[in-house]
């Protein structure tokens, strides 16, 4: 019984270290090893070789390493097998984390401020309490709803959006098609965490940018990005930054990772870039959770948080 | 019954025009208008003149339009009347955001991400969970309470210290002279919401700088303060950061404000200023707070939140 990891872009030998760590009793294999592919059971995987899965006849699941799936989903040779996403609360919470930084750096106008440092200037602006601020979540998921929870606890108010109907204490939700409009004209800072999906890609676009409340305490919109760089038309937001209808934005996630040097978004106004660190997958906390995940299905247990190839996410 | 504002360094007609609002049945006066001193009974005021609240014989109770006290502690002919203090969820809630913020700038690398866009460069660092992160919060009054809170609930570590013996759920508290070591010791971002008072002035200094954690994720201790500037040796902390023996600061709060052009603390490294707007008072939701009260103590409900003259806060 062995467990075999595939990870492109990220550096391998933590995850071996912390998947042996946690399952001693285990075999852990590194794709590109030596070693008999027929024994392979699990795949723990990022950004794996497309078509590369599919070599392995007895394998019995796939764990995506990231929150997000994308990867995978891309793959026309993926084989047939259930794939299991990350749904951990370190990883949760980091995200958290992000997007409390990047609401509270705009609305506590962090920009304005090291700005008058940088100058030697004492330059006090006169600030709204959270309360009169309402951040609308894209995405109600395992990301969405922590967030929300964070957000509300801290005093702002918070929409949120997605695909079916969800409910949630102190939350306005909207989901679908004809909920976007609404949820869009009520939000002052919009803060994606979709996943990338045939339904997501572009789908903040100058349209819905430009449907964003106008009329709010921060003097215009402000968009936070950390789902998957592909929902955001770039080229829209760096425009709407340019001719101010967008105040601030925050981004994790780009069409093209790293961005590159010639992408304008580093130089757009009012924008704070981070390179795709919001949520780290954290070796050692994920070796655990995928362990125990692998352990109860092999007890019986169902395995959990199942991707939905149709929906794609 | 005539009620008294008294602002210096505030503008006062917001809050003139908030107590009007919030009370159309009393007269509200400005200090320096013309009206009949024998007819206030309640001031309400912000660094007023020394000795000028003694003029009014027929006052009943003073309420200060800050959290803090120390502009009124140290008029050496304040009348011996009740001082009543704000403890309002709006002004709370809004330290609570400065706290939540500048733990999360230093923790979330702000200024490494900030230094590498303006480069253009994308560099991701290795990112540690809150749940690594230990907060020592010195105050577990009012605002440090609220502030713990909310960090507990983005998953840090909190400890507190506090002049008497404290209780908090989740909180590591520590207290008095003998409490400061081992609660230094035991944190990585030191956050001060200190009251100024004879005790806590300078308490910040070389001595409690080096005492805090040296081997926490951050590389180094962080300070962070919005109590009052003068519990903080600005040079010791000056120095601190340029040799390294802090990582980082942020402070709200300055021994003199405006922070004079010729402060080092405008350049020096790694530090976060902003300009004394941690905790905004609202006039409209104070004024609702401190006519309620006044509401409330006429039909005979004790004044609460009064200031101990011999603790000085
Ligand atoms: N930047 C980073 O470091 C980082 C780290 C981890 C994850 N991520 C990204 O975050 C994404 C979300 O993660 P998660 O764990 O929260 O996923 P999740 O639990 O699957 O939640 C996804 C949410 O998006 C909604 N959604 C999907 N398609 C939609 C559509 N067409 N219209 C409206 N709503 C739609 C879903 O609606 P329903 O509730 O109706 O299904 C759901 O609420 C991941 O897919 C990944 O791309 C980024
Ligand atoms: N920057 C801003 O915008 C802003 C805005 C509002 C307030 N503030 C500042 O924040 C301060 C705190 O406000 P608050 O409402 O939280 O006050 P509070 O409720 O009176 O709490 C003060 C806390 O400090 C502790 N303390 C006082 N002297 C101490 C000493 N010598 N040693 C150890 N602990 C000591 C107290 O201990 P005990 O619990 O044992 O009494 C208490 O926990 C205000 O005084 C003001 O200076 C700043």
């Amino acid at each position: 019984m062995t467990i075999l990891v595939a990870v492109r872009g990220w550096k391998p030998d933590h995850w071996i270290h912390a998947l042996r760590q946690a399952a001693p009793d285990r075999t852990v294999v590194l794709a590109g090893d030596d070693f008999d592919p027929a024994a392979v059971r699990y795949a723990l995987v990022w950004k794996p070789e497309p078509g590369y899965l599919k070599t392995f006849e007895k394998l019995k699941a796939i764990f995506s390493l990231g929150a997000g799936v994308d990867h995978l989903t891309t793959d026309p040779d993926l084989p047939d097998l259930p794939v299991v996403r990350i749904v951990d609360p370190d990883l949760t919470g980091r995200m958290t984390e992000w997007v409390v930084l990047n609401v509270l750096l705009h609305h506590r106008r962090h920009a304005h401020y090291a700005a008058a440092q940088a100058a030697g200037n004492w330059r006090p602006l006169r600030q709204w309490a959270a309360g009169a601020v309402r951040v609308g979540i894209m995405g109600l998921g395992e990301l969405g709803r922590d967030a929300a929870r964070a957000l509300l606890a801290l005093g702002f108010k918070v929409n949120g959006w997605s695909r079916s109907e969800k409910r949630m204490d102190g939350v306005d939700c909207f989901h679908g098609t004809e909920g976007l409009a609404p949820f869009l004209a009520g939000t002052d800072i919009l803060v994606s965490l979709l996943p990338l999906t045939a339904e997501t890609e572009n789908l903040i676009d100058r349209a819905v940018i430009d449907a964003l409340a106008k009329d709010g305490p921060l003097g215009g919109p402000v968009i936070l990005n950390a789902g998957r760089g592909r929902s955001l038309v770039e080229a829209d937001l760096v425009d709407a930054l340019a001719d101010g209808r967008v105040k601030g934005a925050s981004l994790d996630v780009f069409a093209s990772e790293p961005l590159p040097a010639e992408s304008p978004l580093w130089r757009a106004p009012n924008l704070f870039i981070t390179p795709h660190v919001a949520a780290e997958s954290d070796p050692v906390a994920l070796s655990r959770y995928v362990i125990g995940e692998i352990a109860a299905y092999e007890t019986g247990r169902p395995l959990r948080h199942l991707v939905d190839r149709r929906k794609g996410y």
